[in-house]
């Protein structure tokens, strides 16, 4: 569910319009994502009812799929701007696919590029994609300060912040995230309601929003029920290498592990950090879910593929980005004044690392404290 | 070790040049990456004397770095073109990572776009970095055929593919890529020394030169040491999904295994792949490495977090991202002619998911057979 369903849509007089792929997903009464993944033939979780629906209403309306295929043949294709802070992240490479599938349903090509969460890089990057033509731009994961984008958004860039709210920004671009304070509130809840009494808050240095947010919604839900909550923020690192993330999983569980730290649940910032503390409590000589669980957010495809595997809390990443690619496109198109924010929200996955603590956990529990490194 | 290494190299009149950070490599006695890796703060695991040696050649040169950082400022960023067939597989993160860092160190911007490994695609991509002014682009997974890029190089375009040589291919591009065929055959006689007698090769279709290649360099190995070597080459699938290269390992050991399968050793094409394998091997209820042994390619980051760590045959991925900018940023501005390869060599990292077999399985070894599916 999300906030975005409930927006009025513009609608357009039948007899001139062109059919788009929204007009298509209205009729059938399904989400944009869905004729996406009819149109690129993802039809394989889907049900026959819903494909026929689809298929029906595409060609009721006349509806011309592949626009960029054509395009593609002529050689002129238009161009979104993706900057992200390091595609070494499998996360973003995630949000990278679901951005460029969703801008070639919609006849647009993507150019990607890499900031390191650096301002200079982000403006830099804007301002070649500004010199090339490119007059749209998802920030794959906005800072908290956004002033740098300023002089693009002034010049008429249309600029949309992924993975961030609106909060202390009064810039004219939109924005759309998960809930993550709730995100992190149902990582934490899901580990309470299996009965564990000690929680490991594991994520890295807070440097945006989302991180900063993920951790109070988990914090909220442990002080709401009175259970021991201990954060463990990671130091920064100067470098975006591929395997960051996860080592800062591994890393603090081995450390923390072997300091004594006898939590038995364990929440991770993200599913790659999850997957570094699975790593770290193997290495520790714990087993998962016998001796400690584990839950992650954002149910990348990796967490699938471990052993055990995990459980995590779901970012809806294709319908967000297909919201973003849209608001992107439409404050290009139509000069939408404002700002908008579209928020979506998580839901609970739950896999093999997560289960009741072992039985001895409640006796031997130490003495209650908060840590925080 | 490289060939690279053994090329001449052109030098600049000492008195006139700008240090280039080849001459810092050059006066240090060590590689560029060597020396990115110190401009850049990655210095983790690198000898005292070997840093000293390039601080004191940055020193004596007087060489400037991050020319980058400087053009940021200014906003005049020189850009290359990389194209990948989806950047949702973390191998083209990370190969992405590497080029950029390299071109970083040059004073270069990159921009990314993700092709599918459709020709279409590649040459509109192309043709847009043409139209924006961008002179060079690395094609990060060539296909077997090259001719559709024809047109690109005929209008000047430096074009340099990776993870593919020259054969087969008579147009005037560089290619740099790792000995593909030695690193299926490094794979296998690994497991073969440990005392495999029975090896199944999990392969995606072979749509790419390299993925023939190391299915190739697996057979002779089998084939020179009289051990049964079973391939199981992936039916072709339509999207480049963020998990496809893991369902690929993870079904294929699930369904041999399931069929009766009883091989005690498993090479996968990448190290993706191998991550599916450990996962459908678990799934089948056979412990890693107790009763089967994985080995997969590339030395992907990872394969250091999962349980167990994935044996692989290393790709100097950081090496190569560098010998493929320089040899494009050459083209561009040198007018460089004739066809350039670069072929690398693999390396065996031996990790805790392959080991000698159980010892009931020479006894226990099922008529041999050649599968294929």
């Amino acid at each position: 569910m999300s906030l975005l369903r409930n927006e009025p849509k513009p609608r357009r007089p039948a007899a001139t319009a062109v059919a788009t792929i929204q007009d298509v997903a209205r009729l059938a009464e399904v989400s944009v994502s869905t004729v996406s993944n009819v149109l690129n033939g993802r039809e394989n979780r889907m049900r026959q009812e819903t494909l026929q629906r689809v298929r029906q209403a595409i060609e009721t309306l006349g509806f011309r799929p592949n626009q960029s295929a054509r395009q593609l043949k002529t050689g002129h294709m238009p161009m979104l701007g993706l900057l992200v802070p390091s595609i070494a992240n499998p996360f973003f490479g995630t949000l990278a696919r679901w951005v460029e599938a969703a801008a070639q349903d919609r006849g647009y090509g993507v150019v990607l590029c890499n900031t390191q969460r650096d301002p200079d890089r982000e403006l830099a990057y804007a301002q070649a994609f500004m010199a090339q033509g490119i007059r749209g731009v998802i920030v794959g994961s906005a800072l908290q300060g956004q002033e740098h984008l300023e002089p693009m958004i002034a010049a008429g860039m249309a600029v949309l912040g992924f993975d961030r709210t609106s909060e202390n920004t009064s810039l004219a671009m939109d924005f759309v995230s998960m809930d993550n304070r709730r995100a992190g509130t149902m990582a934490a809840e899901h580990l309470i309601a299996l009965g564990h009494r000690r929680l490991v808050y594991v994520s890295p240095v807070l440097r945006s929003q989302n991180r900063v947010a993920r951790l109070a919604g988990a914090r909220a839900a442990c002080e709401r029920a009175g259970v021991e909550f201990v954060e463990h923020v990671a130091a920064s690192r100067s470098q975006y290498e591929e395997g960051e993330m996860a080592e800062v999983g591994r890393s603090a569980a081995l450390d923390l592990v072997r300091q004594g730290e006898r939590a038995t649940g364990w929440v991770a910032m993200n599913d790659m950090a999850g997957v570094g503390v699975l790593a770290g409590l193997h290495e520790a000589g714990l087993r998962v879910p016998d001796d400690a669980s584990v839950v992650g957010i954002d149910d990348l495809f990796l967490g699938r593929y471990v052993s055990p595997t995990l459980s995590t809390v779901r970012q809806p990443l294709q319908a967000m980005a297909e919201a973003a690619v849209e608001r992107v496109l439409a404050r290009m198109n139509d000069g939408a004044g404002g700002s908008q924010q579209l928020v979506f929200m998580p839901e609970l996955v739950q896999r093999a690392s997560s289960a009741p603590p072992p039985a001895s956990a409640a006796a031997s529990s130490p003495t209650p404290r908060r840590g925080r490194r």
